[in-house]
């Protein structure tokens, strides 16, 4: 696997935070962290970082994949997963141990406190959650690449929006086509939102058929080598009235304002208010009901987030979603989503399809 | 929705249960028993059971859906959602509450102790992780229409598992077969595993084309409404040897066995045992690396389980698979699952491919 990146710079950064976070040992549940500090794509582990080599925990169906795919770690065969973490840390020495919260079960815990008494549990979500926030350049043209196939799919798929054809077809045959050039999955349930129900920013496609005068939103991407995509546009059935035009144009304005705010050392916040601000001006405010945009990686939601809450800081290498959105019900919506990456003096937009409206069908 | 099951018996049996328990409120996070218990099916949300009308806790995305899908339930809107169920607690004056600990994540549980300091926190895991193990008419007729559509569209796909065609386009054609059939998803990632890789019991299907002589394991199922189908067939392609034969028989005997023991009150580990010594004694005993089945339902996976460490015993209504398997490195494995309803008097196979010994290609 040439272009798939080392990880062992990401295990160098990983002992930095350790030395900083008072622990001896951070032990990972999550299996998108798993595979991105050691390689592993099981669905079933955990791995413990501390001062000799990591340790790879997994169970008998695992043992030949994570020594294949995970050399830099040492594969341990567990039985029953809180005993072999256990034993493991018990055979190291290790006392304080430092965990992801969110992604340990109360009865996983629970376990571990029974079975590794002298333990003390340090809870890092925030620290460790963030820890593939910024991409490497061998991430990057993974992320990259999944953008490509899923506007290739949708370059291919878009003759079928048009009036009469149900959303639920074309979000099967968008789907169909993203596996058959090459993606892995879907990178979440595809979204295909048509009229009215474009007015709803998490619709579900379904019976409801295409019809001249609607909005139809697309939000769709693919999954290559567990690197997602994460695109969103919106088209015009059989021509565009004032309404529509004008909604349009105060997103893609917003949009367009977020964009230009993006470099290293701008608050995430100061992203939103960008967008939001270009809506709220416009009168819209009480319509955009969402945040503007979050990272995207081997998870198609992850760090940062960029909401009015958020306290993250823009880095060089993040590669992250601009998606403002009007949602007005019973007449329609618009959201446009591009997914960009961070660089040194500014931004790049990596998905592929123009965010001018669109008439189609 | 005329056959969407109702959900309020299911709410008297947990009542029972609540009284039994010794605690006042039940707090389920697992989305898939708010679903059971409500018949609400979005991505987020909280359930709170004590003594009045059920109170359903959702985000602001799902206020008007959740009012739709769970008449029985009063739609609570959160902001945060520890803070919701926090303020939901106090409102009710209720201090001892159940939960799943396996469905709670630490960090959840955290914010709980900290925003409602009086309520004490019981884990109750095995009688909560239970509760959907025996299916009522309505689910038995979900899952039956789910192992129909699967079956329908493996009929329609078979004559692509033939020489030169790889793995992972049969797979990418069953699954679109599947939803273009009215499928709401696959159960779970397809499963098509030729010639040594059919010894894998968790392979993923790849660029491996099929040859004259291979084993093809085909572990697929299909959602209908929520509730998952799950059957494996094991075909061999252009002709099956002496050792193919062998083989097949004998995990054909220790799946038939296991299908003859059933019936309300027998051992789940009885079941597995009756497999289990098939295989055995035919000198395979260290070949079958996994359990002889589990429930399913709305996961795909759930209880009871039929493995040799399983305390759960029969119940008229469950649905279970029967799934024992082969698995011979450098040769190739088969596997033979079928989906079966525990009756009153024995057993009801629900899915619908013949396990003969089929060859094709």
């Amino acid at each position: 696997m040439p272009d798939q990146p080392s990880t062992a710079p990401r295990i160098s950064r990983l002992r930095a935070l350790l030395r900083r976070s008072n622990v001896e040992a951070f032990l990972f549940l999550d299996l998108k962290n798993i595979r991105y500090l050691t390689g592993f794509t099981g669905s079933d582990g955990a791995l413990l970082v501390g001062a000799g080599k990591p340790l790879l925990l997994v169970d008998g169906r695992y043992t030949t994949q994570a020594g294949r795919e995970a050399p830099g770690a040492r594969v341990v065969l567990y039985r029953d997963k809180a005993s072999g973490i256990a034993d493991a840390l018990s055979a190291q020495g290790v006392e304080r141990v430092g965990f992801e919260p969110a992604a340990a079960t109360v009865e996983m815990l629970t376990g571990l406190r029974r079975k590794a008494k002298k333990v003390r549990w340090t809870p890092l979500q925030e620290k460790l959650g963030a820890i593939r926030a910024v991409k490497d350049p061998g991430e990057i043209r993974l992320i990259g690449r999944a953008a490509r196939i899923a506007a290739g799919a949708l370059r291919s798929t878009l003759e079928r929006i048009r009036p009469g054809v149900c959303e639920r077809d074309i979000a099967i045959e968008l789907e169909y086509a993203m596996r058959s050039m090459g993606a892995e999955a879907p990178s979440f349930d595809t979204i295909i939102a048509s009229g009215p129900n474009s007015a709803l920013p998490h619709a579900r496609p379904g019976s409801r058929k295409i019809r001249p005068g609607d909005f139809v939103v697309v939000d769709y991407g693919a999954v290559w080598r567990g690197y997602h995509s994460d695109e969103t546009c919106t088209f015009a059935v059989g021509g565009a009235g004032r309404r529509h035009k004008k909604v349009y144009a105060v997103v893609k304005e917003a949009h367009d304002r977020a964009l230009e705010t993006l470099r290293p050392g701008v608050a995430c916040r100061d992203v939103d208010a960008a967008a939001r601000g270009v809506i709220e001006k416009a009168g819209y405010g009480s319509r955009f009901s969402h945040g503007t945009g979050h990272g995207v990686g081997l998870d198609v939601h992850e760090a940062p987030r960029l909401s009015t809450l958020s306290d993250a800081v823009l880095e060089q290498g993040m590669v992250i979603t601009i998606e403002p959105g009007i949602y007005l019900p019973g007449f329609g919506g618009v959201r446009i989503e591009d997914m960009v990456l961070v660089e040194k003096d500014g931004a790049r937009v990596l998905t592929e399809f123009s965010k001018e409206l669109q008439v189609i069908g």
